[in-house]
């Protein structure tokens, strides 16, 4: 049963919790307080207001002082719209089979950068300079579109994280060919959590030039930043914006919902919540024989091998995407929201369902 | 002195309310409300959700029962994405020349549906067959963007109103050519208003073919509507909003917006507000013999001249934009939120200040 | 009548010469000749051939030793991916309502570059400072595309020629705003032979920054050239022209063309045989009461006014484009082939025509 | 030592005649007599020409006559806008990694089209729907380009050439899943001769739906056609054609080289030589135990292994491209003009060049 089926039968049964994605989670209060906070008096539209320049300072903070943030709406637009600030239409992006990028933008690059998209197979959605190597031809030859940037998705679409220096690395990669690094930081707040570091530490610091730097799928309403960590980057960006119809103008409304995911660690809270329940997810799965994780657990996404036929009852009442049909295999995610009971009561019917079976 | 620099002063003073324009409002509490209510429990991302379903058939009760409506993030992406799914990169749409369509969008229609944008000069705004005539010409011919749409702004930029007897003739012109009118609703709601006609008497039943239907400029918090009022023309359209970076992953809460602003015709309620007090602005301002409003008043903007270095003094307490600053001519906008006190206050600021020049 | 119809009745009486256009003349025979001698033995394939080296060389002498010249294909193609090279998605070009770029490009530039096209009416297809002024507003401002390019046709697309002080002045007034100038030379060789002037004269000497050269409508058989003619313009032009699908793989024989056209000035007589034979054609036009040349005659086309029945009895024997229907106004172009005989037949035909109406 | 570096020694060394490219051939004497002969008075420009119309009967013969032909001028143009006719923006085309459309055209179809090209890695440039099936996957999903063309070239960039069979296999696999099949045919000359079948036979009658026909690799100075084999297909393609900067204004000098290229099979006598001249290359090199011929050779295209430095010392005497310097394996292709004398001296000069390894 494909996407479009489960989704009819989740609608019909009114499932109300799942593990779908994260941004089937609502919006976390304190984000919701901090909307209301600021919808008072009038503001200059287009982001010339206090709460976007309150929000573009704390990312100076979090990032280094050079860092100069831009904020749309979806990380669509801000990996298309920040890979467009740094590419030509006749460069290249080079980026793993299970990215974004690649799979889930319907050709938005292509669209909009006008750009080739070229992929690197990874068993754990992690790249590495090696795996990177076979498109590192056709330099300054006009028939071949010119390798400009590579990106990586932190945390990976696997659930896995990359080091410190497994970033470095590729970052050096980058720079020695007179490329750049591009970090699809749609959970980078997982990430943070995982290697327990501060943003900086793996991003700037370890040689990423340019970030999309996401919220939604970590608590907030919508809002997504694109920040240019090294100077010079910038300059023409928000012609870029503007023209890729994701300037807002009522800005105050994402700034101020940075402003409370910022505040007081929010965003650590809700992302270390999400990390937890994933691995208790996976260490309870681990304990089944009749099923299988199939990626290392590091951030908020469990893979896991599962008879299909149960995988159909399961998703009668928990919505979950196939990930892999052919190999029986599920992605489930947790979110700020998941609670413990969430994961005793899957297992538990999980346990029910399969044990027909293991009789 | 430049946008910029009016901005910087604005800042300067901590001015909080003034006619710079509807999107310098904040949110109506009956929207905050909605989203809300709405944060409850996990939905399916990106459109698949009970409120979104909801927000939909509201639009079919609004605009006729063959209403398909996507939502997007901003008028530019609802004026943008709604053309391009019914032009061809080799298609011409023709507009007034001061839509939004040709000089507020940065070239966006251009570099995402790669078409012509072909303009007419108009007094108040509106456009007429017989403006529009000079661009039928060419058809058939593969050496000229073929006229395929015919864009007009309900209400202008111009504070004017179409009637239904204007659109109606422009949408027989167009049909008659093969063409589809367009109509960019950013501040539909002042229109409705206005004409004291509901929404389908002016558009559906006009003959508009594809609708930007706008709310944030009259109390929402962001979220446009494309609607496509005629069958067939939405088919493809899915594609079109995700690779246009424009499909919200969390769109339950564009959703609610909409009920919240349908519910109780909230909608009226907030035009209704902005229209009379442009309306008492106007009056007041006709009072005064050294400025002079320009443009009839139908919606919540007011035109006007005045002396520039009155303009300019104003504009130290009062945020609000130079339109055409060879004339000395300024744009006051009224939005939900505009009470008389403002008016009153304004008025007499502004007659204190032009007080010295008349003696 | 429409074009398609007057072509049908031309070639139902195999009309074999006319008016219709330059572009309607063959290949001049010494064009051909440097084809045949240029077919021998092997070269390697875009561009690193000795034709092309050899024919890159005579644009700098022509237009200085700083330029660098790309060949490609069409008018089209030179105009766009030269303008593609200066400017940005969301730059805007400025050109005459009449100029190519607007009318008969068929919206190649919004395509290609995704940049807009400002236009400005002008009587006898040039531009002056003055009429660019009007958009000549929002710099910064990101919501307005960014004035980038200033583009004239030399000759116009009205016949007309612009003066060596038009055009300085034009590309001061270019430079003191950042901005470029770009020329579109599809009809230079008739501008310079008007002019009297060598190519640098009116070109790299008068400012201007990037140079459309055509030659398929003064006797080369097809090859249109790009010129930079300032440094540090072209550096990634290489790249803009391939993706552009413009690079020629055999590229010696449009090289090889070029070759012919310099040898001996053939350019120079070519234009000069057209834009003598448009003089004559004038000058017994002009002794005719029933019909009135509406441009002055600088080049090599004729714009004329005569009764439309005349036209179209015209039209059965010289194929010829009418210009504005509603003014009843024709197009006649010479051509480097053009006869004296040519003039003086198709006079006495027109004489002959009009004879009854004058009785 | 890369390909500027080979260029720059082929120069200094005046290397007249190689196996670098058939493309760095000439063109065929019969070719230059039909522009010759057809360069004679006026005709009206960008094809409503004779000529034209005669060229593009020829192609109805030679296809079927539903066939609607369009020339351009290059191989990319041919694909690139063929492809456009045919694909949405959020469709993608699936391809060999090795295809021209994805390592060779510099990111012309994502620039133009704005789609994904989608790679399958295969090992003698074919493809199979067992290695086209991985990308048949979220159909009807928004987050997905939709997969709708999938292309073939015949004979492929690896000198292979498929059969009538597969031809159809892929065709069946494409229209049962709504998807089309395209041709690059830039070498399908030598693919008719290999397989002694007339064209219609591996293309309309295989099912094939959109055909890039090339004549430049094959004797013809410049000009490829795009054919549509299926009727409804090429609608609106004049336009695209125009806005794609391919509409020739002199096409008659297009179209008279596919009159001279169709007269008395001069297209099948010269694709006859460049595959007898590759097969006789081909055996002389399975004579020598050093040198390893690396793929069927089926059409005009050797690709051989040899010692690095020795295929060095011949690229001072012959010009050719190395395809894999990892394998040291290169690429040597025949041409209608390559001669018996060139393949003997050729491997004479090969086996003088070995004689020292193999003491």
């Amino acid at each position: 049963m494909g996407i479009r089926g489960s989704l009819r039968i989740m609608e019909k049964n009114k499932v109300k919790r799942g593990f779908g994605s994260d941004n089937n989670a609502g919006v976390h209060p304190d984000i919701l307080k901090e909307l209301i906070s600021s919808n008072s008096g009038h503001v200059i539209g287009y982001g010339s207001d206090v709460y976007t320049e309150q929000a573009i300072n704390i990312f100076k903070e979090q990032f280094g002082s050079s860092t100069e943030t831009f904020f749309v709406f979806t990380g669509t637009a801000a990996n298309v719209l920040g890979l467009s600030g740094i590419m030509k239409s006749w460069n290249s992006v080079i980026t793993a089979s299970t990215a974004h990028l690649e799979g889930d933008e319907c050709g938005a690059p292509e669209k909009f950068i006008g750009c080739k998209v070229l992929v690197v197979d990874t068993p754990d959605g992690k790249i590495t300079p090696e795996l990177i190597e076979k498109h590192m031809h056709g330099f300054d030859f006009e028939h071949h579109s010119q390798p400009k940037v590579i990106s990586i998705t932190q945390a990976t679409e696997m659930g896995t994280v990359y080091t410190v220096s497994e970033i470095s690395t590729i970052a050096s990669f980058s720079h020695e060919r007179g490329m750049l690094l591009h970090m699809d930081g749609a959970r980078i707040a997982n990430a943070a959590v995982s290697l327990n570091l501060p943003f900086k530490a793996f991003t700037t610091d370890a040689g990423v030039d340019i970030l999309s730097f996401g919220g939604t799928k970590n608590g907030m309403m919508c809002g997504e930043s694109i920040c240019f960590l090294k100077p010079g980057l910038s300059d023409d960006f928000k012609y870029i914006r503007k023209q890729g119809m994701q300037l807002a103008s009522k800005m105050r409304f994402i700034s101020a919902q940075y402003l409370g995911y910022f505040r007081n660690d929010l965003w650590k809270r809700c992302a270390a919540n999400s990390n937890a329940m994933a691995r208790m997810l996976a260490d309870h799965l681990n304990l089944i024989p009749e099923v299988k994780v199939t990626q290392k657990v590091q951030s908020n996404g469990v893979f896991v091998m599962m008879p299909a036929e149960i995988a159909e009852k399961m998703r009668e009442h928990y919505f979950f995407y196939p990930w892999d049909e052919k190999k029986s295999e599920y992605r489930l995610m947790a979110s700020w929201d998941t609670a413990e009971k969430d994961i005793v009561d899957f297992i538990a019917l999980l346990k029910k369902e399969l044990s027909p079976l293991s009789r």
